[in-house]
């Protein structure tokens, strides 16, 4: 069978995801295509970049993630396709694919060729998709283009460091709650917080699940990617913050 | 051939119904992933009950619904798996899976495990989509948990049922159609009509297709589901009367 | 292998979507479900048959594509289903096929039969979809309906064929691109602009790529289809402009 091909864009509900998948129903027929997220803020390459280093891991071993956010798309940037130890990464080298690609242990990668006659708006259509359906169907990695050597090095880097306690909010989900990339500090009940954008509570409670939450107030909880998330019980913290993605965020 | 998982969340856009996907795709290689609806109203228990007691009849014998609004995630509240005379239905006991599960005619129920570990906030991942999985796999219902005697007595109830002809507006659709549980007067033409939210003509008048609709006018019509529902042509109903979903509404 | 089901729809993220392919999953078991696009904006007959002459060609050759965008749903209207030199096309006969299903080579067409009891808000569900399914388990055009001789001639057309020009929004997308049925001139850096809704600067420039447009300025560039599409880089044309669909636009 197939290896599944998991879609994760900033294409919202346009056909632009459709119209992938078209692409790869013809390159690779039978492969299984599974939409992990299209909801991406537009050009938010930052943000597709940590969806993608959390949820790679829950898909299955050998699975092609065909991931495009990419603003620079029709300019000089490499086209990527990486092979991972968790399966393969196909989509622009603006930093996108590196935080997934290097959490799964990066092995190889090549330089997609562009081919003649593609847009020079809709590289998911005529490069990343039809290299990611190759590789569902089994073709090897070095007949889609030319290696790179020492990927680890020579690709655009992009990383969730942190300096101390000072994160960032790098994802917005539908319920209004604000995802952090920082870690839960053991044994603690609130936190000092500061926000960059919009407005906290000085001493943000932590909480260890919605209900126990007082209704209205932002508080911190652990979320499903083991980081703190604030949140608002049965409303929007974004809404109640007035914050957006990328804000930075201390909860020290 | 595996049975199809059919899924019904509050998640909308965001990437956790692409999660569900790829913990289904591990745990049930080949099993067939149907989106149902994502867009219930976050929280929407009521709602989602609803789609789901409607919806079910239209999928295959044997289907596995994984319905997940789950505002009690991480407290106290059953985790369930119950099999019926249609197929099986996953999620939590708060009453999402009551109405379509008797409807379908229950046969027995467990109450899932949750594993140590299971984030405390999203058991669609850890708990829900692995046991899916497993029923579409073809896994039987005892290996999933501990039998619940009598479930049809012992799980969390919901029910539309009606007093007379007040009912409520169940779902509001994306043309903002507002949908209500209350079945259609044979040989009516007309109802007096009653809202809690909004503002409605006191003589509502039925159609039975939406081009016979005045223009800009809310009316009544037979919908897909057998129920009524309040219609502008071309236009939102819901916008036009300034309602929401869980409004109260005498048809009569 | 069953051919692919191809959806495109205005149902939004409604459970609409979900229904259909249930009914699919009911009539061709194991036909793989493709979706194309459902956000065509509510009714727009015009914009979905604007998408669906566009992206029809980037699916497998004998694809079943499945378009519901139906404003005279329950009415007279005819329920089509058509075959064409690259597959196969069913929805409403309003328009909504007939630029995709000339383009593809029309060979010939059925009227649907409306079975008793059908809904007369959703044929999708009812008509459409179990017609499109039967296609994809391999089942003759003849056993759906009734011939309809000279179909070219005689179903409801609908072009985007332009004076001179000026030509039309045919779609904004989830970027705010606004995407017009105008081919780019042949050397050309800029555009003489005039729209019907909002405001474009008198000379508009044609870039080739997102990138080299200034910050907040809108632009021409040649899109994905093929034709002319006015964009703001990392921003929304559509917002800047002030525009909508079918908007007329001249870019001479």
């Amino acid at each position: 069978m197939a290896a599944p091909v998991v879609l994760l864009t900033d294409f919202g509900a346009s056909e632009y995801a459709g119209i992938l998948k078209g692409v790869i129903a013809r390159h690779a027929p039978g492969a299984p295509v599974i939409d992990l997220c299209h909801d991406v803020s537009p050009q938010g390459v930052r943000e597709g970049a940590w969806l993608l280093a959390q949820a790679f891991r829950w898909f299955p071993q050998g699975s092609v993630f065909l991931a495009v956010v990419d603003p620079g798309v029709g300019t000089e940037r490499r086209a990527l396709a990486i092979e991972t130890e968790a399966g393969f990464f196909v989509g622009p080298d603006n930093g996108l694919l590196f935080p997934a690609a290097s959490a799964a242990g990066i092995r190889r990668a090549v330089a997609l060729e562009v081919p003649p006659g593609a847009s020079a708006t809709f590289h998911g259509r005529d490069v990343f998709a039809p290299a990611a359906a190759r590789l569902a169907a089994g073709a090897a990695l070095e007949r889609l283009g030319s290696p790179i050597p020492h990927p680890e090095a020579q690709l655009v880097p992009l990383s969730f460091w942190l300096q101390g306690r000072e994160g960032e909010i790098v994802r917005i989900d539908r319920f209004g709650n604000c995802i952090t990339n920082l870690p839960a500090l053991p044994g603690r009940t609130e936190y000092e917080a500061c926000i960059e954008v919009g407005r906290l509570p000085a001493r943000l409670k932590q909480v260890a699940t919605y209900r126990e939450a007082p209704p209205g107030e932002p508080v911190a909880i652990v979320n499903s990617y083991g980081t703190l998330e604030i949140a608002v019980r049965d409303g929007s913290a974004a809404e109640v913050i007035g914050t957006r993605v990328q804000s930075r965020v201390t909860l020290a």
